[in-house]
């Protein structure tokens, strides 16, 4: 049984813009040698957030259009009131998702579906730089 | 240290069709001869989710009522424009509640609460053959 | 590798009161000796949850609010017509959130943002004395 960290780096434009980070996912365990076990992958900050989606722009539309139903933009927040950055809905749409995920991989394949693709989705009002980790733990 | 994978395999009827998988979860670990560490629960396709719940009829009811004021069925989906399968409202509930569910274990034992079980939630506009996947791993 | 299972133990008030145990989950992972891999931090019950947030009041109250438009107190839920208890709002919403969070770690430090704390959310309708799991494994 062996640990394995690895990062991800990236540029996003922010304001749901929804990334596909399957295939770095991958590279990364196909580079620890470990074969079976669990990936674990985190969001390390408060406005960005990791799931899964079949990842066309059809879905990446309807679920920023559900993210502005259940914590619309314009609305009163009082993160904004004190802290004047004016991203309250982009924090507590990154709680709700939550910054992990947790994906099983055996023979050193990840066992998502055929349709399923690992999404980081950047809630921010911002571009920004991010850094994801990916945890590869087994043997 | 030991990774043990199993499969969960049962038929559901969609449309927010709720199962209490926490038997089986538990009967997989039991087989696996592990007895700390922590169970993965994984849906492998993006119209599916695990999460826990006090299963009773009542709040099987009350769950899927809080995905349709989420995502009602009725509304314009881009991913029902583009590809005609009716299920945009399945997929944004999906990525919203995730496929997987981390439960650590002792002495044999899954750490759930009296009245919580585990649950696969059907969120596809059709019946279904599931596949879950059960990881276990610990010592 | 090992495992190392610790519980945290505290009173809430309820309603939608939320807990920064950061400072608890880094204690139980400087107290296991292990160095590198993934603390599972568990609910084990039905009306609580656990994410991260950036934990300031503004937030804190921004959250709960979103909560309340997703699920509100005053609605019918089949849970209380059934069982009388008065809090199937706060059922809805811990499925939702979800009772589990996975959190690397390398060099004995949780991989978390400088703004991003780990939270418990007490959903339940009335003060408890809650038990949380913190489950450490790795090298």
């Amino acid at each position: 049984m062996s640990v394995s960290t690895r990062h991800l780096n990236f540029p996003t434009k922010g304001n749901g813009d929804i990334i596909d980070i399957t295939e770095d996912v991958a590279g990364g365990l196909l580079k620890s040698k470990i074969t079976d076990g669990v990936v674990t992958v985190f969001v390390p900050g408060a406005t960005g957030a990791v799931t899964t989606i079949e990842y066309e722009s059809g879905l990446v539309s309807d679920f920023n259009a559900m993210l502005e139903r259940i914590a619309p933009q314009g609305i009163e927040y009082m993160h904004n009131l004190k802290w004047g950055d004016g991203n309250g809905h982009s924090h507590v749409r990154a709680s709700l998702l939550g910054p992990s995920l947790s994906i099983p991989f055996a023979g050193g394949t990840m066992m998502l579906g055929t349709w399923q693709q690992i999404i980081f989705i950047d809630l921010d009002n911002r571009p920004r730089d991010r850094e994801l980790i990916v945890q590869i733990m087994g043997e």
